[in-house]
């Protein structure tokens, strides 16, 4: 791994970083193809989203592409990080005035995941651990982590590679790293991240690029029974790409559709 | 500052830390008096409660108790503060198999707050931001802390000197950094704390405390227009200690009762 830390080589911070203190601050990670961060327009655009609903001071786009071309020299396949933090801050809650943010940048060669993931598609469990309600919060990727923890802490066994969240309400909100479609014919819909929930970068991608292959992409208020209705359910995280469900909680689950694959083609197409 | 990570002088700490990956960690912050911190006891005992609940190891108390010596040593009156996190994982929510946590303590002079807060009370107002319900992280002091951030964001006023929150089904739970009572006679009450807030210590103590001087403290779900009635409001934590509220949002609370200075008379008294 390679990290540059406010530009600087380096993999310390201070202890008195708010990133550490608070959780005061946000993060992406994103694939690395050839050296460049694969869709990062998309992914730029999910963190001036998510710095300007907290209120972080964001470094320039340019910045942080430069740095992670530092990093990622080279390199044919790899996973970049961008943590940006609130900085350092005298003791209490309060933003400091003069706010000195912290920027993170890393990359690690990673070969990704076993490619019969996204072809045969990926076995999931209900996470028992429930997702609070929080719109201030809502579809943040921020550092206050600590509902996805327990709930990924609920299962050691390898062979169950993703585990379903729902809210405190009973509704689904998405899995532990990834965010959550069901397709119904040429419809496909996602739980409304307004309460709780991670807003993926894939997840803007699809809601654009669906549409292209004719399907329509909706929020929708999602109970836990729709998703053994569906024709076919699938995952989407920067990393993983899209992944079908096979089975929930041992349950198969029907995959007399396309969607899924369909949307890999083009996902496969896009730098 | 004087710090020790780990036992060994320092103050940064790796970037790789779940601590500021996740806020997967818990904190206590302490007073100091003449080299030692106050209220060790109950401090410890919320420290083994909230790392119970988050899995974390603990170190020995005697291991934290000779580190907070060491800084605090020849100093009159300061703050301490303790953070264990799960330490430095592998990329990815899961606790790792092998954890070796991260330990901080560090030992700062500081001359306490204003002490005519204490003695005429001090001006609180309403905030915005509602907590969120998570029966799983409620009480715990844990590193998710964006709720507060945002809420301690919402005044800059000095004169304001702390902000009372609801949750988002509109039922009191603390202060942004305190614990929250209301004294009607001889019975106190304060906010159930099993949705969400934090357990403050000084709240143990005086579960235990209020008792000897002939007061009934109770857990309550209490509505905001309770607080009008109330013949006395006060709020606790650690450094501050017990703080009568004098006004909300500008308007004066009665000050009808001796309740408050006689528990700040009681712990006074404690070490």
């Amino acid at each position: 791994m390679a990290m540059l830390i406010n530009g600087q080589p380096g993999e310390q911070i201070s202890a008195l970083d708010r990133g550490l203190a608070y959780g005061d601050g946000i993060y992406r990670t994103m694939e690395i193809r050839a050296g460049q961060p694969r869709l990062w327009a998309w992914q730029y655009r999910r963190l001036v989203a998510d710095a300007r609903r907290l209120r972080l001071p964001l470094p320039d786009e340019a910045l942080l592409l430069d740095e992670i071309g530092q990093l990622a020299d080279g390199l044919e396949q790899g996973v970049a990080k961008i943590v940006l933090t609130r900085g350092v801050g005298a003791r209490g809650y309060a933003m400091p005035a003069d706010c000195k943010a912290t920027r993170m940048v890393s990359v690690t060669a990673w070969a990704g995941y076993p490619p019969e993931r996204a072809r045969d598609g990926v076995h999931v469990r209900w996470c028992d651990t429930r997702l609070a309600c929080q719109p201030l919060l809502a579809g943040i990727k921020h550092l206050n982590r600590l509902e996805n923890v327990l709930a990924r802490s609920e299962w050691s066994d390898p062979d169950i590679h993703e585990g379903l969240m729902l809210d405190t309400r009973g509704l689904l909100v998405e899995a532990t790293m990834s965010n959550v479609y069901l397709v119904s014919g040429q419809q496909i819909i996602t739980p409304k991240l307004d309460q709780n929930g991670v807003q993926g970068m894939l997840r803007d991608w699809l809601f654009v690029h669906a549409r292209q292959l004719g399907y329509q992409l909706e929020e929708a208020e999602i109970i836990p029974a729709r998703l053994l209705q569906a024709e076919q359910v699938f995952l989407s995280n920067s990393l993983i790409g899209l992944w079908p469900v096979a089975s929930i909680d041992g349950q198969a689950l029907p995959q007399q559709h396309a969607c899924c694959a369909r949307l890999q083609a083009l996902l496969a197409l896009q730098r």
